[in-house]
């Protein structure tokens, strides 16, 4: 007799965040597209605390607004993820990252939860959408496509908008919480170690950074910009788990060295 | 992403019927998703009419509530088209007329369109969704698949699901007001440079290589290992020519700094 463990379904490794939503109104909304299309993990990043307060006080508010995880920044929300998707309407900006027409997402979302990733779906605050810092914790941006002349949609039905695409087309008919599963997962070999998680990738870049400073080579005025650009970096190039634990010793020993210079020097 | 804005499309042959929405929240709502799609033709059957009046005089309502159609009939409404469909959750009916799922629509629409049809897209009020009256008018109903436990979508988000579905599934790529691109525009993003050549990453590796020695990570009787591995590590991680130049500043600057930690230290 054996026993082959369930995963669990894909659409359980789905986060959606929310950034600083300011509307109740619109946190409700939101909380309904996803019990609509049977999405059940929420994280709301920062959120104003009367209207977080009020929206999962409404009556008839969906049950998952009960067990939504708060977090004070979008790095914490995601840092399980694999992939992170940010959205937006990037008409007036130019995205460093790789960018797709919400129709063409679902076979990167497939391909993504098929290799037993973790995708968070983040949305921005209504005013004015996320923020710099925020897109630089994103792989990948997803834009929905709207008619220039009115292209900024209201956040209840832009996430109502990416769910449904998601449900009807990104999922096998078969999925769902009581799939019984035939075969066991492969065993991971190098090449297919599975991606770092967001997480893993901050603290790379959080050591990295530590590296540049103590070899001088990041005049503080240019921390920042730097900072920003090496979170791209790390996503752009994709390093698997097994990867960044080596990258993350080099750059650990190569610090532990570099403290040893004398002063001055 | 681009998006070419095309006049008189075949979206000006959908008229969008919303039959006596009781929320002006809600009115907005739909009114907005059309300007995002690109839709213009709305018709409002047996309004309440204060919320109506307040609906279209909302600041910053989108200009099509000024042009909507009042009738006091559905009737009346859909006269001019020759594909009624209405829309709903289906779960305790039993309609008499075919009904497709929402993914399924959009070659039934391409259809009639090309055979120079009219049609009409109508949406019930709010608590009860469409009478068995309004449903007789209709020739074809339309299904938003949702979660069993939560099937009911709020009037807006649905009215946005739906015009998603047409604008981006329905209309031929030279007839639609919004065009789905999933290229980023020519603008040169970070991601376009070019990959880095072999050469490239040969000279990466042997400055990596010499940062290891120098912060004696790499013990020499490992150093044809490590060799390998970083070789395999920086090809699978594919950075371009412009990552390759930074990664490789980096680490001279490392190298130059290591150089400088007394002997013995």
């Amino acid at each position: 007799m054996s026993f082959v463990l369930r995963p669990e379904a894909q659409r359980d490794r789905i986060e959606i965040v929310l950034v600083s939503p300011r509307n109740p109104l619109n946190i409700g909304a939101a909380a309904r597209a996803m019990a609509n299309f049977g999405f059940s993990r929420l994280a709301v990043v920062a959120p104003y605390a009367p209207h977080w307060r009020e929206a999962r006080s409404a009556v008839g508010a969906p049950q998952l607004l009960e067990s939504a995880v708060e977090t004070a920044a979008l790095a914490d929300a995601v840092a399980n993820c694999t992939l992170v998707v940010g959205t937006g309407t990037l008409t007036y900006r130019k995205p460093k990252q790789k960018v797709v027409a919400l129709p063409n997402l679902a076979p990167l979302v497939q391909r993504e939860l098929a290799c037993g990733g973790r995708l968070a779906l983040v949305f921005g605050p209504e005013n004015h959408g996320l923020t710099r810092e925020d897109l630089s914790l994103c792989h990948l941006l997803v834009e929905i496509p709207t008619d220039p002349r009115q292209p900024s949609m209201n956040l209840g039905q832009a996430v109502a908008v990416c769910l449904y695409e998601l449900a009807t087309r990104a999922f096998p008919p078969d999925d769902s919480a009581i799939e019984v599963v035939s075969e066991p997962a492969a065993v991971a070999t190098e090449e297919q170690s599975p991606a770092a998680s967001s997480g893993d990738l901050e603290l790379l870049a959080r050591v990295v950074e530590e590296a540049m400073i103590a070899a001088d080579y990041s005049p503080s005025s240019m921390l920042a910009a730097n900072r920003h650009d090496l979170r791209l970096l790390l996503r752009r190039l994709v390093p698997n788990r097994r990867d960044t634990r080596r990258i993350l010793g080099l750059f650990r020993r190569i610090l532990w060295r570099l403290k040893r210079v004398p002063k001055g020097n």
